[in-house]
């Protein structure tokens, strides 16, 4: 098994820390996406949309997407369970991982991905697309900062991949100068607990 | 149980699609999204985010997110499996069901979205990203026909939500234009499969 991995890039992240939850040690191999490794022919056989990361498993297949990745090593090694415990609960996380997907990680990456240098003449950038979203983006922070009253984690007592979804996309909003406001206190309170996980420096 | 229902948004055409598959019937409660009905309080208090379809448990609790309804009936009305049959395979098919909505659904949404008279003064409009969108569109179908050149279904061998969600967002790409081309084959093959399926029109 190989994991295909970047160590800048928020997507990588995520399943790095989904692993080090679970205590999984996977052989981990490199791709430079700042020399466009990941758009190069060997890199595209093993993943067409040049994303990273990627898992190479023993039988020579590729699975990619991150929470595809994570959802193999969750039916692997179910413990501890990062993606609900029973039916609802596992709808429950899927709800509010897409959330944090839809409402957060999408917002700080169409951000990132339509405005900063980086990508000029990489990908096709749309700046207004960009700009909209930088102005979305702490607004939706307010909102989660809401949502995370009633609980200690995003989808509720436990701790999911829900939270490593929306702690990889606000660290990664750096690039666009989002940070947490002191003043949201369930979300300062939320983002130090998650941060504290040994896990989350993986 | 109540699934709250629309019936010409793409989403909740996903779960009926789904739920049809199955042969799981469930009691249907129809949402105007025309006269923005979810968009008052008495609904977001099911969904704080607005969208369509919601699940209501026995429980009194909600599933939003159409991906989250499906994994709950899927849990729980295992036959026939659309989302996969062991670790390496649900995660292949959450790998294609996540390309399907990453390269087309929200690609046709995101061009319906940003440039259609309906969502006027509903959302936050920007037709830059709208018109990018519509010029992505038919070249995703371009790369799904050669993606569908070596199997049957979107994520291999068997039918599963990746190609509810495909044929969903293509089937909503009339709102911007979009067809499959008669020289697609692979693209028209799986299109007319796919499409005579009686739960397709669920």
């Amino acid at each position: 098994m190989i994991l295909y991995d970047s160590v800048h890039a928020p997507n990588p992240r995520r399943v790095r820390f989904f692993l080090a939850e679970k205590g999984v040690e996977v052989p981990v191999q490199p791709v430079d996406i700042g020399s466009a490794e990941n758009r190069k022919p060997e890199f595209l056989e093993k993943n067409e949309l040049g994303g990273l990361p990627v898992l190479e498993l023993d039988d020579g297949s590729f699975i990619a997407e991150s929470v595809a990745i994570c959802r193999y090593f969750e039916e692997t090694n179910p413990e501890p369970p990062l993606m609900g415990v029973d039916a609802a609960d596992r709808a429950r996380v899927e709800m509010w991982n897409r959330r944090m997907e839809s409402e957060i990680f999408n917002i700080v990456t169409g951000a990132f991905r339509n405005t900063h240098d980086f990508f000029k003449g990489r990908i096709t950038q749309v700046p207004a697309w960009g700009e909209q979203c930088k102005e979305w983006a702490p607004k939706k922070l307010e909102w989660l900062d809401g949502a995370l009253a009633d609980r200690p984690f995003v989808a509720g007592e436990r701790f999911t991949i829900a939270d490593i979804t929306a702690l990889c996309a606000i660290d990664f909003g750096r690039v666009i100068g989002l940070q947490v406001q002191a003043e949201q206190k369930n979300l300062t309170r939320w983002y130090e607990a998650v941060s504290s996980r040994p896990s989350s420096k993986a």
